[in-house]
């Protein structure tokens, strides 16, 4: 058994491209993902599963049906299943991601130019 | 719906004991927790949830049969199902763990008296 830590800001130091989830790790049918985003996503919801977003860096927007979140380095939050959010972000953000292995980053718009499947592992 | 973001920074200043994680988010069956840890835990196994320690703030140090990792802030380690593990702390650390709800503290060694249940959700 080979168990590895793993250094986020080694890992993000890696790719450079925005809205392109990686996974740095794997637990009990989960995936943890970083991503580098900048600008406008889509909006979308994820039918079947919960999505967490934790800030590594940079201001994150999450806008919703009734609310826009603004999230910093440190903060976290959970968008239920179900939910239609939006992402953006006027500067770099580097972000971290928990979520089921099945989820796919553009939920219900899977046909976006934005889907992203194949994942790479860092 | 009232979706509200975490801020970990603010969490972790509403208590102070150590080895007692909090619940901070839920997810997909899986719980995103926090806590404060400084000294030794014992060594233990959870025989049926991999476990996930990220670091917020100080140095953790987690004993396995073969090896022993030194976890630094923006660092996390993915600790598979059925392998013993014995984190210790010099210092105080803070931590954030991402497990199945089921998951208890001290997995095997759940007569231990660091053993926590009916985690406070915070």
């Amino acid at each position: 058994m080979n168990i590895k830590k793993v250094n986020l800001a080694q890992k993000l130091a890696t790719f450079s491209e925005h809205w392109s989830p990686k996974i740095v790790g794997e637990l009990n049918n989960q995936h943890v993902k970083i991503a580098k985003v900048k600008g406008d996503f889509i909006m979308h919801q994820h039918d079947h599963e919960d999505e967490l977003f934790y800030i590594i860096s940079g201001t994150l927007f999450i806008e919703m049906n009734d609310q826009t979140l603004e999230l910093h380095p440190g903060e976290l939050v959970v968008i239920p299943k179900g939910t239609p959010h939006r992402p953006y972000a006027p500067e770099e953000v580097h972000i971290m991601l928990f979520e089921p292995a099945t989820t796919i980053n553009t939920g219900n718009q899977a046909d976006s130019d934005l889907t992203v499947t194949d994942l790479e592992k860092i």
